[in-house]
């Protein structure tokens, strides 16, 4: 929980996050896990009535529901204590105008991934984000588990001797079936190009293990050979990606990720292969790493034993006590709030300004970190129109 | 999170808690992420100044940081606008003097096991909450799972067949040095008998196993023959217990728990065996059952997949997003704070009037269940006393 | 593979191990495994003609196919060339009088456990065996294994300091119907206590799992506090045991055994707790040791990478190469067949003797481990028929 | 155990299998715990003095102990009750001319992959075993484990529904380290290009994983687009491969292989993605398979009691009494012995001959596998060359 009086409770707006929405709660409970901030303004559904039914629901006050973000941005702006920052849980194709919107209005913004629908797009919000100077983190929500952080640790410390290769999978079931010809599918707005963007099933989940991938080595992707394609029949969406690439500093990665594996959960696993020993982590396991150094047993390390919940207070946990989700949520909140937190009481005007803890970033994903993965989803679906050609990211 | 509107967010105070505490934390993270009430009052401390500053951090009023649980009470219950609910989270001995208090301001209360420190106290407040028809909650962590309530739905559902025997343990592996003869060791309140009772491990963690059988079977233990020891040489106290027992029906059980097992988190783990199939339970992978019918492949039955959330809004991620123990304590509190909000709206006088549901108990541990904690707790020391003779509950 | 030229291979006969039989086919694989002994007599089956017709396909001289063990015993004991040793894989009730047999020609014995009928037929066996300095082999399968061995060294040489706790589990599936009143329960003759003894399960499972304990602990049992039943409905035999011991220095320990758990393969799995760290090790993942020190990383020790095959030649496999239950009964073939061949090069005349290692005893289990099985059965058979008092074994 | 009388005993003779020499020792012991064929000859290691000591170790004959392959084939096929069959378990560059020897003597052959130094080689011995008629065993191990088995008959049964995705790896760690420049480096052959071939680790793991793939879905690799690489610098073979493969049909499949992973043991690993449920192996918990149907509980399938043994008498054992390595060996020589004895016995004069049962090609991988494999490194090789440009098999 943040520290603080309760005026110093930060307040915050939602776009999208309507009735029935996954990640609109999602942020709405890790907010709450969290403490130290509050929900008092809304644009949760382009349907009025809903989004009214919602916000009041929530506790808000009638006056503070918007028809749509453009309104709630320019108002709460203008609004003495209106909210510090927007939360922006909508689909796709409402990522940039509502960003926009909202960094222009001079309110900070977090933002679902993939962070817009062109590279052109995202460049905007990074520059507009790093001119205004005001914070905004990109909701890449694995990079927030504190194994994730540990492992990111390890890999610095040189624990794993020289990073050799990396491979990440991410693996659901969801879309095995073909549910564009099934009744109501037009209301299942990842299946519509419009809403999701070209590429559909790389965009959710393949800008994930792009970003863990980049999170935990320190190494962005450089180039890429991709085949992206439909395992189902007729599909015309992506379901599936297999992909070879290279990381800065010429390390191999290999990237398998598909929606379209029957059986399937939320697997997420990265295998991280050192010159000195290997490193596995699986999203479904979320607080153990295993430890693999050559010639030595293989160790199993624990969150709360093994290695901390480092700045993370929610996650004093003792091991054993399994944190999950909603922490990792919380795990890109915490420094989020707490980075605003210390602007709103005058710390700081700007990331890496005079109010920042000397030298170091605040350890949630920006904006430049969303416009990544755009970049990684143009490269593989240009080398995949080209025969998977190697192609630079 | 609870539907209504903002007057009708429940409020509730705290005794114990304070900086450092794991459990108290714990609540109020827990309730936070349900959403649905708010801290306003608490007296967190035997110390004033740290009791001040918590109760300052979490954004009290000072009038309402109180110096002892029973002034609480009584300034509550006169409050216009007062809390709603009391949370002891203190050590066991404040358990029985804090709850008393509460129950005969008439607040209810949820309050941490073991209930008391004698079966007496224990039926003093079990009698009182049933005279009084307000609503109490022994916080049994783990039947808050959704596989746990799922594992109960499955026995009573007949799918195990007739259940034959039950198989429970936990391991944790903290008492596993000899803390007693440590620097600080007097600060650490579960080692000194006055304040955490005569059964120290039994208490902590042997009641949470006894909870979990009479739980999930929906049949109380009647009898054992208990061998209760401390595998550390010198300790007064309890750490381990090996338990033949039997439940309703005579029905078998074996348990075993110790707090001296090197490498054990909080290794909470049931087996029960049927005469069709088996199902299995672990605490540290808690969104799991195994099922194992007699002739076909065994069966991983995952939340949010293979079974459902059931009543509880915060569990409602995706199979594969991993829900953990602060979802656990949300499943207690959930049916909890629901049961109170529906009697505050006037719906209904007691467990079992009129506005409950028809015909059935909110789902939560009551002070019935934190009663026979302590009955079990008592017949195993009995037991153990004589040579692990056979001993009734 | 034994050294050696074709004229040292050594010969031997089997009793029982017909048609159909599990057991006898898996000596016949392990000593085939190994090498370094070929069958030459047998008596398989009390139906004569399936007798010769399995000796034949194996390659038996009809002459050396016998009615009886006892003919077997007298016949190869005058032949010159004769057997080197006897294999009794036939059921508990012909154990004793064939062992006998063997013995009282001056031919060593490979027997099946449980040893025999009773303890005075065991402490018969035994004496018999050290009187006439004959090598006796029990076959506790599971001793064989490398990793139950790395567990045993790991014990003695303090890896868990102080031996604390031992809980041992041993549970299978294949009693979980009430077989008895199923047509053809007649020919099985572990459901008929005239042929398998008085203690079913608990011969053919609670045997092992107590031999796994004092071996790998290096600690006999010295009391149990037993119930013994069956959790089949109108089973005269039993099926389970739950069972509270103290080995020797009075380490506690805990034992359940259980033939009727559906979906149970072959579980039998063993933790042990020591000041410093735990073990365990699981049948069913024979090549894994689990190391937990207290306060590092769990290590998962592999079998040719973390720890040697010992003098297990066939269990020479790198690491992941997995060795299962033939290289388990190998293991117990192998000590038992060098030392024979040893004395048979006149290298010493017993156990202790001249030829044998200096102070080493050959690592097999011999008929004193047989031995102690029964004493333990019968132990617990009378703490259960007294409300699982404490009895002495 | 092979039925017969002793004079059906088949014998045989080995190339290779020296003294240190792993995988010989694996053919010998399979052999043996499998029956029905007996060492009679051997050329066992170019040091002739070293032959002759494991030969008469091994119980041969003087004369029978040969000084290489072509005079071992030439005798043995002159002599009466000669060699049924030579295995060839030596390194990769004598596969080719020693099988060659035995074919042309019109002995046939069991000989370890890669089958030869080249696509020309192989596709010689194929011609040569399909003109003489003679049975030709490439030991594909891991297609002898019976869960493999059982993954090919569920596909092939359409369990999975349309076969959609295949996923394959292979990882080890022996070679994370330089030990090119180690002492004794020189006597590793797998190091030396001149013996091993050009593709090293492909060649040894590459080929294991093609053919595994190939196997179970009975899908030909048709093309490949391949990064064949080395993880350890300056490393002149390859120790890593990533490899997009397209499968007859249409099916895409991804490759991973490395011997550069430290902590890896043997972990061969399969996923097949269908259109209704996915399935998993891994090789090192050979006896399960992991079924997960769409919307249904993911399952644990055991050899032995949720499916069979096959015709592979050695696996009779019940479920969780673990088979291996030795097991999966067994699992090829099984049909391969069982092919041979039928023609010996004058049932057949060739595959598909009158002596075959009614259409059915006995199951163990054959020369053609093997030449498959060599095809499939020899695509990798020249996609990775260049810059992994799409490449057909």
């Amino acid at each position: 929980m943040l520290k603080g009086d309760p005026g110093k409770i930060l307040s915050y707006g939602m776009v999208g996050g309507g009735p029935g929405s996954f990640i609109g709660e999602v942020h709405r409970r890790a907010i709450g896990l969290l403490g130290g901030a509050r929900l008092e303004a809304g644009a949760f559904s382009r349907d009025r009535d809903k989004s009214l039914a919602l916000g009041t629901e929530l506790g808000l006050e009638p006056s503070r529901i918007y028809p749509d973000p453009l309104t709630m941005a320019r108002t709460e702006a203008a609004l003495p204590g209106g909210i510090d920052f927007a939360v922006i849980a909508a689909p796709n194709d409402v990522h940039y105008p509502a960003a926009r919107a909202f960094l222009e209005a001079g309110i900070a913004v977090v933002c679902d991934k993939p962070l817009a629908l062109s590279v052109e797009e995202g460049e905007d919000l990074a520059a507009l984000a790093r001119d205004r100077q005001l914070l905004f983190c990109t909701t890449y929500t694995y990079s927030g588990y504190p194994a994730v952080k540990e492992a990111r640790r390890l890999v610095a410390s040189g624990r794993l001797g020289t990073l050799r290769f990396v491979q990440v999978e991410y693996l659901q079931e969801w879309l095995s079936r073909p549910l564009e010809t099934e009744a109501g599918a037009d209301k299942v707005w990842r299946l519509d190009p419009a809403r999701t963007g070209a590429a559909s099933s790389l965009g959710d989940i393949g800008t994930h293990a792009e970003h863990l991938v980049s999170y935990v080595t320190g190494k962005a992707i450089t180039r890429v050979a991709a085949r992206i394609e439909a395992l189902v029949p007729g599909r015309g969406l992506d379901d599936t990606a297999s992909i070879l690439a290279e990381l800065e500093g010429g390390v191999s990665a290999l990237i398998w990720t598909s929606q379209a594996v029957p059986g399937a959960s939320n697997g997420l696993a990265l295998r991280l292969v050192g010159s000195e020993a290997s490193l596995a982590w699986r999203q479904e396991d979320p607080e153990v790493l295993v430890l693999s150094p050559f010639g030595q047993g293989e160790q199993r390390l624990r969150r709360g034993r093994d290695f901390g919940p480092g700045d993370l207070p929610f996650h004093r946990l003792p091991a054993g006590h399994p944190g999950g989700f909603y922490e990792a949520f919380a795990g890109l909140y915490g420094p989020f709030l707490r980075a605003l937190a210390e602007r709103k009481a005058g710390h700081g005007a700007g990331p890496g300004g005079p109010g920042d803890r000397a030298g170091s970033k605040p350890d949630f994903p920006d904006a430049e970190a969303g416009l990544a993965g755009l970049r990684f989803m143009a490269a593989c679906g240009e080398s995949s129109r080209h025969e998977a050609a190697w192609t630079k990211v």
